[in-house]
């Protein structure tokens, strides 16, 4: 029997082509072999999110019809819609997230996952965190609009005007450079629930709660989550930052410096640099996100990489059931005390 | 960089005292050391869930508050009920069952996994399955009663009548035998979820999400999935089945008969034993359960073990996420043709 590694650490899990976290050279590769910093300044997310399904950036005819497809998508079903509007308003917009694509994913028979699943789930993720975003603050709710693009539209569904061309191309960025980072655990979990061969929606409500979790997405400002070995994303992030939240950038600036040195004075052998997630959030700010509703844009983001993987996943399914060392008793060692006999 | 393991097969991925599935001895250890052939003829799943998350077995006033606090958690917040009420009858029971527990543990404010909650959910989801059970046939739904336990509770909430001991009995052996089995995947699922700091409404329902694949519980008599290592649950209901369904054990014990002597001409040097599986369908038959409700009740069962690995967890908590062997191109092999441009 092989050790425990605590955390699966340096346990290869799966082969991909969907994205690659090369920690040794500080590089972020997405599908088709782009580079994070390729790519970012120029890729939409739904140019990211065709490369990652697809493993080629799609060209003008593929983009519009994912375009098209996506813009076709983003109402509710009516199921969904009742499920929705019976949720407290006051929750974790993450469980409103959670039990409305459960509820808009339910089907009478079990379907292997695919692409158009995969574009369907995608597309109506905004309308639910517009919605959560709405609801908990009594407003009414907006009507998608199909002729504006993904990140334009969920900021017209949170507010209700259309935003400035600067804070669209910030979401957007956002959006791309979140989409995917290798086996993180919101992904693995999907791939993990995608092994038994269950439908796309069960693994994207399981990854959701992954990403709730406070070690993964759901404390974006987390000191212990900040500080990690993967640069590049984040010094886009750090970059745009300057110009979306001029005012939290000097402060963040300020916290990321002491946060570097503590690191280094703790650990001077590890080259560090901020995590994505860091600089992040100073965006989402500056974009004009409130906080509650940063994990649920995260996910807005990742929806993209946890299908793509589930997708490439089907290609070799076997189910993921890995072992476990005993540490209670020995059998026969203590009598059987039932109270109920 | 290790070796890929498909399937993270022999990979050791938690210490655990829930349970141990002893392959080479063909036995089911259950937390506290106890044979699974020593519970199962003489404990209730109520003693079981209690033996499974505190690592003992009950005496006569733990258990007497356990089935109190059982009892009492049966019923749907205003908000879950909504849930379920707007979900079409007509979809598959484990995706009603996947939305209305993620709406019924939905909260404001992140909550670390308690014994409390586990016990509540535990106690929830008969309600739910046996809602699904009456809402696709068109019926009213029936009040839980708190004087009945557990199994008969749940055959009480589907039919509408008491139902006969010896079928309680049945279903209540059979929530015993399936309560935990090691690191399943879906048992997995719900300990990834749960290294992230997450909720154990998120962790369990990922679980669900993952047990309904067709490779775990979600095809209860599929060939593929019939024979396995692990004997001794199996026999204990193939025994029960001869009562439970003598019309249907015929047949059952003609097609293991037939399918243990393909295995053995194909793999002579394995030892095989029927799956616990494929006799707990023929037992869940003769119990008058309809074999679309099958993995809800299997879930019924499971939410036990998975809330308690769940609880173990978190005494040693570490983020799951491993490693992936990238399988695309290298960069600066394509270059960046973008239609958006």
């Amino acid at each position: 029997m092989p050790e425990f590694s605590p955390g699966l650490e340096g346990v290869v899990a799966a082969e991909t082509a969907v994205s690659e976290v090369d920690g040794a050279n500080g590089r972020l590769i997405y599908s088709g072999g782009y580079l994070i910093e390729e790519l970012a300044p120029i890729a939409s997310f739904e140019e990211t999110a065709y490369l990652l399904w697809h493993g080629e950036l799609p060209g003008k005819a593929e983009l519009d019809s994912l375009r098209r497809q996506m813009a076709a998508g983003r109402r509710l079903k009516d199921s969904a819609q009742g499920v929705l509007s019976s949720i407290d308003p006051q929750v974790d917009p993450m469980d409103t997230l959670r039990t409305v694509v459960s509820a808009q994913g339910a089907t009478s028979a079990l379907t292997k996952p695919t692409l158009d699943e995969a574009v369907a789930l995608t597309a109506v993720i905004p309308t639910i965190v517009a919605a959560s975003h709405r609801r908990a603050r009594g407003m009414k709710l907006i009507e998608p609009r199909a002729e504006l693009g993904h990140a334009a539209n969920l900021l017209w569904m949170m507010e209700g005007k259309e935003a400035a061309p600067d804070r669209v191309h910030w979401l957007d960025t956002y959006l791309v450079l979140l989409a995917d980072h290798g086996l993180n655990a919101s992904t693995f979990t999907a791939r993990v629930i995608a092994s038994t061969g269950s439908d796309l929606t069960s693994c994207v409500v399981g990854a959701v709660g992954a990403l709730k979790g406070p070690a993964h997405g759901g404390a974006a400002f987390a000191a212990a989550t900040m500080l990690e070995k993967i640069g590049t994303g984040a010094k886009i992030l750090k970059e745009m930052a300057k110009t979306a939240a001029p005012g939290l950038y000097k402060t963040a600036e300020h916290t990321e410096e002491v946060a570097l040195r503590i690191l280094h004075e703790a650990h001077p052998e590890r080259p560090n640099a901020t995590n994505v997630d860091f600089w992040a959030a100073v965006v989402l700010s500056g974009v004009g996100i409130p906080k509650e509703l940063f994990t649920c844009v995260f996910a807005t983001s990742r929806i993209a990489g946890w299908t793509a993987h589930v997708l490439e996943s089907l290609a070799d399914l076997r189910i993921i059931r890995p072992a476990s060392v005993w540490k209670g008793p020995q059998p026969g060692t203590k009598p059987l005390p039932l109270a109920s006999r």
